[in-house]
Order: structure tokens, then sequence, then C-alpha cells
């Protein structure tokens, strides 16, 4: 019989897919997988209600013209240079089949967020991966970034804010980055999906250092708390978004066009009325209240400068234990690892949920690692 | 400086982006792009307000439990082997990547659908185009079929009912295309998106025949009119639905989730309703006046059978002017080769528009060709 193409192996059910049904089989508290426990807010849900019935026929792969504007006008960027995808998963595919193929690589750190080496191989190109340093904090090195680079190297592809580890690099971390781009002529593909969540600084936009060579990635649905509307967006650097939008034009055609319509309505009132500052500030309280109750369980926490993630080490104990039966779901460190060793007892927990779910996952922990401990 | 891949050539403004274009440009009547002038129908608009602000996270990449659910019963298949993709485009893209890779080929006809090619060629194999026989009426020329298949050869690529003809195919061609894809155990994807437009018997479902190794493709957008919406689907032979939603898992994740719940409540609605006779008689009887214009103008028309596309041929005229000369968008017949030569003076016009916009386009059609003739 007639068999599928080996790259289907790239998909057997992901570490997150499996965390959450293992937690919903177990009845566990899931800090695995990141969606949010909010809804979205008001304003985005009656500007979709208005859009269902208004703008339902296909738009422009590149994205509806409102849309490109409104992503233009929040970034500071002209909207010639702004792509509507399918979320930030498919920008991050359109990427990978616009910049590089067989006998391409491309460099990435490790730990690293799943879609990026599947997307790479069937792009046909071979991932490098350069281990983040984790000492007191995670941290890029540089060096060896710059080792990992070859002639066949086309791109850098960084996370900022960087999901699992939740760090925001600082302006010297971004300027060496770009140098070393720079000096060995490569693309960066900056994944920014969570651009508008840190509790420090504003990130840092790498295009700003570099607008001829970094892609950036964005996702409305990110930012907007509705991660099933599927609206994202890539940045290119002048005149490559044509070409660029083609690939996505392969994929999925175009976005879903009332939803496109509604975020376009969306994104200059979450600006204006303070959205963004609103979600910080729970993400932050709800941070807080899960690195104080893991560090109080005798647990080593890495502080998250931004996303609704952060990392933690409890060594000796495993993600299957611990969901079935502490009945806390939590993503092991070595899903976020392929060619380098995970650190020792390294956990993922995702803090965009209720603080009632928080407070009841810290409470089952307690319980458990005094059974374990007894 | 770094350069995008030379995949990137796949995406110049396609034929049908390039008429809408100009058809705007110029106050033309776009009879070119197929998206219909009708707005979806009240029930689905309905369901997806309600959905809105209930399903807004992240649905499983092979899709919303009930949507899989609602697909299956219509279709009469399991809904273990239903998969939910954006659109038939990315159904098509996810097939692409699942069947074939560098190395093979897949065997298609020709006119072809535009997606296609640049989906096989991402995936890294090398279309076969056969072309159709154009006598009184478009055939499928088996023999041709079966003498451009290799031991490279991985599918056929089919559309039932068929963009541009309009044909559809008879029982002893489905049987005839089965047995010969038995023969050289090959799959066959079929692209059904127009399963619902008819003006005759209903088409053949090629999975019927061989549900071993069909893959079905299918479409809400077509169905309910909501082309913008971007939902469609994969029917699986039994037990690769998983590998296969993990391709589609790496280009959008998933599809639009409000969308999918509103698509899962339309589906049963449309079915008991009689929505698709009542859309069937309405694009009759708009394929009846387009095709009896165009005669009467003296076009040889290839009455269709399926879809809301009609091929005639107008000799000695081109797109380009007729667009800006005589206001009508078309589709040149070249837009759907690219290994054969194209039947000379061949368009595709589309009647998926309201009764005034084709008896406009008609009358101008006329004035046109007076004064071409004169
Ligand atoms: C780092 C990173 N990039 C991209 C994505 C995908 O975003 P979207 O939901 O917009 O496709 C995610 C989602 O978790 C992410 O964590
Ligand atoms: C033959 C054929 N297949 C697939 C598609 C794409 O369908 P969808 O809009 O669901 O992506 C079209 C759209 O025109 C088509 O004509």
């Amino acid at each position: 019989m007639a068999h599928l193409h080996p790259r289907t192996e790239l998909s057997r059910e992901s570490i997150f897919a499996q965390m959450s049904r293992l937690a919903a089989e177990h009845g566990a508290i899931n800090l695995g997988q990141g969606f949010p426990s909010n809804p979205p807010p008001p304003f985005l849900l009656e500007a979709a209600r208005r859009a269902i019935g208004t703008v339902d026929q296909y738009t422009p792969p590149i994205g509806l013209p409102q849309l490109r504007e409104a992503v233009a006008e929040d970034l500071g960027v002209s909207p010639q240079e702004v792509i509507i995808t399918a979320g930030g998963t498919e920008a991050l595919h359109a990427l990978a089949e616009a910049l590089y193929g067989p006998g391409d690589e491309v460099v990435l750190l490790e730990p690293y967020f799943d879609v990026y080496i599947p997307q790479a191989r069937m792009a046909g190109a071979e991932p490098v991966m350069v281990p983040m340093r984790l000492t007191d904090r995670w941290e890029v090195d540089l060096s060896a970034l710059e080792q990992a680079i070859t002639p066949r190297t086309k791109a850098l592809l960084l996370t900022n804010p960087y999901n699992p580890t939740g760090s925001v690099l600082s302006r010297t971390e971004a300027e060496q980055i770009v140098a070393l781009a720079r000096r060995h002529d490569l693309w960066i593909i900056s994944d920014e999906v969570y651009d508008e969540l840190y509790f420090a600084e504003p990130p840092i936009s790498l295009r700003e250092l570099a607008p001829e060579r970094v892609f950036t990635v964005g996702s409305a649905g990110k930012r907007l708390e509705a991660t099933g509307w599927r609206i994202g967006w890539i940045l290119t650097p002048p005149g490559l978004a044509p070409q660029v939008a083609g690939m996505r034009q392969w994929s999925s055609f175009c976005s879903a066009a009332p939803l496109q319509a509604a975020v376009a309505e969306a994104l200059p009132v979450a600006r204006r009325e303070g959205f963004y500052e609103a979600l910080r500030q729970g993400y932050k309280a709800r941070r807080d209240l899960l690195e104080s109750g893991l560090k109080s369980l005798g647990l080593k926490t890495f502080s998250p400068a931004g996303t609704y993630f952060l990392t933690a080490l409890l060594p000796g104990l495993e993600a299957e234990a611990l969901v079935r039966e502490a009945k806390v779901a939590a993503i092991p460190g070595s899903a976020f690892y392929i060619q380098n060793p995970a650190p020792k007892g390294l956990f993922r927990f995702a803090f965009c949920k209720t603080e009632a779910e928080i407070e009841q996952a810290l409470e089952r922990l307690e319980g458990y690692l005094k059974k374990v401990h007894s």
C-alpha cells in the first residue's frame, strides 16, 4: 500500500497536546498549554459581531487593507511592510518558506518554541541549536551563537520576549545580535508575539535596530487574548512584503475576513484605552503569586521579565507523575530541547490562568511534595 | 545583501488578483475571480455571532470536536477521519506535505486550479500535467493519464466538480480513474470543494469507490458562501487523520475557533432546510443566463454541470483588452495551463455574481464585439 511521506513523522502528538489531554483525564489543573483563561475584551467581541455579515468573502492574501493600516499605525511602520497571517504560527511558516531551503541552515536558541523545528524541516533546511546559558538567569551565549554560523546559515530565529524562558533581550544583547547578523549577512526572524507582555522595560523590537534584515512576527491572538482567532502578522524589510505574502497564499490563502476587520477596529482601541497596561498588571500579579508560591515550596525559579510563562527547577520529578499524582500539569523542559540536554528538573508553568487556579495548583503541589519527601 | 529563497518566485501576483485589480481600475464587471456576490445565509451569521465570545481560544489542530462530527454526519464518514483546515487551500497544502517530497511526482489534469503547482513544489515534488481533451465537451484522456504515471508517481490530484471546466466525472470515468490508481498503488487527492454545486446528477465522491486511498477536500466557504471564513476539511482514509493533521498544525495551527463553532451549527441546518437546493437553483438560473447570452454573441460555450464557472471560446481576443475596453473581466485560459498549450481563445467566466451584473456584462460584451468586428 502507498505510504505517507516520512516528514509526517514530524507530527506526533505534541507534548503540549499530550499534557492537556492528560490534564483532562486526571482532573489536573492545566498550567501546561499557554492559552488564557480570560475571555477576549468586549470591544473586540463587539467589533467581530458587527463584522460578521459584512466582511465575509476572500480578502487579499497580504491582508485586509484596514488591518494592514492598523498594525502599521500601532507599530510605527509603513502598511506596505505589513502582511496579515493566520496567527504567529503561519507567519513563521511563511518566513521559513521564504528564507531557506534544502542545503540551508537556520540558527536558533535552545530552549525553543515547538513549531520552529518542523517548519524549518518542511522548508528543507537544517536547524542548528545553540543552548542558552542558565545561571541565576537565562543568558544568550553570544560566542556560541557566532560559532554556530556557517557559510550555509541563512537566518537567526529569535524569540523576544522568550517562550519558555520568560527572558527579554537587553539593549546590549540586542545590539550584539544585530551586529553579528550584519557581519555574516544573515536575516533575522524575530518572534515578538508577546511584545505587549512584559513586566519591566518594554522589549526592544529588533527591527528598529536593523530594518533591512529583520522580519518581525506578531500575534493579535496573544495581545487580545483570542488565541483561537488566528490573526497574526509579519513586518518585513522594505520591498519584500509581496513575495513573502505569496508564500502564505499557498498555505491558507487569507486570514478569517470578519476577524481581520474586528482586529483592525480593536487595535487602536486597545492602545488608546490602556488595555495592555491592564493586561500586564493582571499577569504581573499572577506571576508574583505563582513565583512566590513555588519559591516557598523550595523550587528554584527564574523570574520572567515577559510572556506568561515561568521556568523553575523541580529536580527528581517527572511531568507525568506530576499530572497523575499531584494533578498539576506543567511542561517538562525536555520538550524545548532537541539537540542539547535540557537542564535537569526544568519545568515551564503557564500563569495565563485564574488566580484561583494558580492557588489551587500550589496547594496540590505542596501536598504532593510533602508526600514525596516524607 | 542576503536574498529570499528562489521559491518565492512561485508567488508573483496571480492572474486572479491581477484581473481583479484591473477590473477595479477600469470599472469593469468582475466575472474573473470566483467569490460570490451573495452574502452567507442568516443561520450561519447568527451562529457566528453567538460563538464570538464563547469559543475564542485554540482548538485542537485536527478541529473542534463538534465540527468534526457535523462534517462526518453530513458526509457519512467517521469523525475520526475528519480534519478541519483553514479552507480547501490549507487542506490541499497539508496533503501535499503529507503525501509527496523531493524526487516524487504528482499527476494532475490541465487546465488546473492555481494553488496545486506551488504547493507541490513547496513540498519538493514535480507536478506532471495531462491535458483534458476538448471536443464538444471537456473529457479526461484516460490513456494519457496512465502514460503519465512513472515509478516516482505518488498521487493523482483531481478536481470534481472541476474548476475551471465546470465538468463533473461520470461514474464510468470515476471508476476507471480509481482502477488506475489501484493498479499503480497511488493516492488520490479529490478536490471536491464544489460538491454541492451541480446542475444534473450529484457528483460521485471518489472516496466511496476507494476509501483506502482517497483524500477528499471540502470547503465550508464554497458551500455556505463565506469564502473569507477559511473553514475547510479533509476526509482521510481510516487511521491517517492524526499524521495529516500534524502537517496543518505547522501552517496555521488551527482554524478560526468561533467560525468553526458556527459552521458546526450551520451544516445540519443547511442540509435540513434545503439551502443547497436553493443555491443550485439560483446558480443554474445564472448559468443559463450567462450561457445563452454568450451563445447569442457567437461564442462557443461548454455548459458546466457543476461549479460557478463557465468556459467559452472567444478567439482573437485578449483578457487585458477585454477588461480595459469591454470593461468585463474574465480569466484567460492560459492561466490554467503550465506545461501544455491552452486551447486558443479560451476564457473562464464566473457566474457567482448577481443577475444584474451578468446582464450588464453581456451588454458590454455585445457592444464591444460589434465595435471590434465592424
Ligand atoms: C513564541 C511563540 N511564537 C508563536 C506562537 C504562535 O502564536 P499564534 O497563536 O499567534 O499562532 C506562540 C504560541 O504559543 C509562541 O509561544
Ligand atoms: C478547485 C478549488 N479548490 C480549492 C479552492 C479553495 O477553496 P477555499 O476557499 O476553501 O480555500 C478553490 C477556490 O476557488 C477551488 O476553485
